[in-house]
């Protein structure tokens, strides 16, 4: 839950060579709101110096103010400002490669007519080659029809596209998986369902993003109930996997063990109501939920979880997360002294987790350290590998007690950069299919 | 058209350092049947040689004969058997690969949040940016439901894979789109139609492949009429640019113009169909078509094409084109001196090119020569540049000229491999586009 709209521009600058220049020009955006991120230098003469700044900033107003305070800094010149993240947006993100170069008759004769003919005759006669000779098992649809997209709502799924591509970015990076957008032209639950269902032989798993709740729920439990391939909405179980590893580190640190607190849930979309579901599943015992929709509680309600309010919940438990998406909705005197608070709303939480500290919580966290890009590549190249045909809340578990294992000491969660955590994830999700006979395939060899 | 049933092996031999050694091997191949491919020296010894020699055999059988007879070549051993095609297979022939490499978080913030949530508010806010900022613009379909894969039949969308993954090889080769396979889990013409209308806001184009006739024509045509990108069926139209491309450069070698000659086709099938409308097209007159079924007459006559029977065609016409799948079916007293005859169907043609040109006929070609990949990769190339809302009969006669006039002297089509080829397609394509007010981009310097 990284979505915060924040707006990047990367400043090219020339700086005379005295010293405190760069700082002075720093700490000049940074009392103007502005964050700053890499710095590289470009060119380094006798009198001067030329940097590459990247800058942040809380929308395109704010970058303008940023823009304008840099121009009055001394010993700086602004040379340009310039939009890199749309420079790299500049044709899409990514592409499909042949794996095989055709540049002669003899290869184009065995990628594709004649030789292929005898490929899929194989596959006709034993459908489990399919696995072993075609993409299939490595390709993963990512389907959305652009109602919940990040923290900017229903945007259409062309708008969505870019958010799409991010994720078969990562995926390809971190688990190696093909991610093929799907974006879908329709709202409606039955088509969305009819889409997905038919185009499923063409992947080895389903990853839904961003569909609004409460139509999420139905649409993934409806696709699942009718394929043979895991269909997981990340923006549910993805969120909620590494909720709970940033949880079991807290634990750690706090001292009161998860499993024998009290906690509740504010906010009962695709988030919280799986946030719930999975420490109910952790836990074995029912967690508290409050939302303003009555259906949602209902919802909840039928998971085991039981109904509540915001108060109840402030008041009573030990552990308490928010995923309403309502900034300040928590104020410092409700805060319980002792209580680890998770405030994961985008881009400002319920209670900024220094005031939450200073109303005497044991822990408190926004939502920038729950990145979702923790899990869901290795959870899906688990799954895929081990051919199962859908992923339980044991895999997801498991993915969650790497996640935390992984984390580095006083951190809560490890870095998404580090490709050993993805590997780790997919290892464990697959052993538990394997420790729970779900696998398909024979997984002789894959975790030595 | 190249959908022979060949089997292809490659033979690791050891020969000894005599004059004729290979020869007498690759004579005894030839006498028993087989074709032979690559030859490439593995180590060349003092006394013997290493050999990887690639060959086609007409099935699994007539292999197993090749390898018997091959141990018995004297001053050969045959080391290993080994089916290289296979291999090549194994994991399948394309993924999705990130443009960017993720190995810092400076990166993940560009591809992913927070900065990709600005890309897709500026899509949001003026829609025909999605062709600038996203991978939409080099997406294309290539959906099959698996009914009618090369001559193999109705052997279902997961073992048609091998044949989607290998256009979308193709297409990355050639063209630098992104062929993105859509396996479709329904033969239901109103399914189909649904979910490719369902997810076409993910691609620029749709390609429909390998879908039987005549459902293909209502699937195209309903698809067509509900979205505002080309849907081009290449069985139908890929195949009959070709045979139109092969059919110019035959004109030439045997004088009368193609549109003052009397034309009919054998065969109302997918391709048949589409070649009868686009001579008719081209010839600003109408052709004979001759089928088994009434209801492909009925159809062919709605295009204006001329009902008749394989008699009269065969005794009236000048130019013959047979796509019947019926091996043999036309015998050599049929043949008309002077004819010109494409004997299309694969692995075995209605008539071998040889006995038709004894028969008298004037020039004569079976399938292997009109390969659907001389025209699909420019085809969708062009017109996904030109951002044109459908392919028009204009455009694919451009191509089919294009490609006629690209063949080297002496040959009726170019080689596919020529990246030239599919680059001047293309081309010619999108100029069509400008020339008819089709494209909804600005093309200027495209020509250049």
């Amino acid at each position: 839950m990284w979505w915060e709209e924040k707006t990047m521009r990367t400043f090219r600058c020339r700086l005379r060579q005295i010293p405190g220049a760069l700082g002075r020009l720093l700490l000049t955006l940074g009392e103007a709101g502005g964050d700053i991120g890499e710095i590289r230098v470009l060119r380094q003469g006798t009198t001067h110096v030329e940097r590459d700044i990247v800058v942040f900033a809380d929308g395109p107003e704010a970058m303008e103010q940023l823009i304008a305070v840099a121009g009055t800094v001394p010993n700086v010149t602004l040379l340009e400002v310039r939009d890199d993240v749309l420079e790299m947006h500049q044709g899409g993100k990514i592409a499909i490669r042949s794996r095989y170069k055709i540049d002669s008759l003899e290869v184009l004769r065995r990628v594709y007519t004649p030789g292929v003919a005898e490929v899929c005759l194989k596959i006709a006669k034993d459908p489990r080659l399919v696995r072993r000779y075609t993409a299939i098992r490595h390709f993963v649809a990512i389907v959305t029809d652009g109602t919940a997209v990040l923290g900017l709502g229903d945007i259409g799924p062309r708008a969505a596209m870019p958010v799409m591509e991010g994720k078969a970015s990562l995926m390809e990076t971190f688990s190696g998986l093909s991610g093929i957008p799907i974006l879908l032209d329709t709202k409606d639950v039955d088509q969305i369902v009819e889409a997905v269902v038919a185009i499923a032989p063409t992947f080895s798993a389903s990853q839904l993003e961003d569909i609004s709740a409460p139509r999420c729920f139905d649409i993934e439990t409806r696709i699942q109930d009718r394929v043979d391939i895991p269909v997981l909405h990340d923006d549910q179980h993805g969120t909620a996997t590494v909720v709970v590893a940033a949880l079991l580190n807290v634990e750690k640190t706090v001292g009161k063990p998860l499993r024998d607190s009290r906690i509740g849930v504010v906010g009962l979309g695709a988030a919280g109501m799986a946030i719930g579901k999975m420490l109910m599943f952790f836990a074995g015992r029912t967690v508290l939920g409050a939302d303003l929709a009555a259906g949602a509680l209902r919802r909840f309600e039928g998971f085991g979880g039981t109904p509540s309010s915001l108060g109840e919940i402030m008041s009573s438990c030990d552990v308490v997360v928010t995923v309403t998406g309502a900034a300040g909705l928590i104020k410092p005197f409700m805060v319980r002294p002792g209580q680890i608070i998770l405030s994961l709303s985008n881009p400002v939480p319920e209670i900024d987790p220094a005031a939450a500290m200073e109303a005497g919580a044991a822990f408190a966290a926004d939502g920038k350290a729950v990145n979702n890009v923790l899990g869901f590549p290795g959870i899906f190249r688990g799954a895929v590998d081990a051919n199962v045909p859908r992923i339980t809340q044991d895999m997801l578990l498991a993915a969650a007690r790497t996640i935390a294992e992984s984390a580095p000491k006083g951190e809560i969660v490890p870095s998404p950069l580090d490709l050993g955590l993805h590997r780790n994830v997919a290892r464990a999700v697959a052993r538990v299919a394997l420790e729970k006979g779900l696998n398909r395939d024979d997984l002789t060899g894959y975790f030595d």
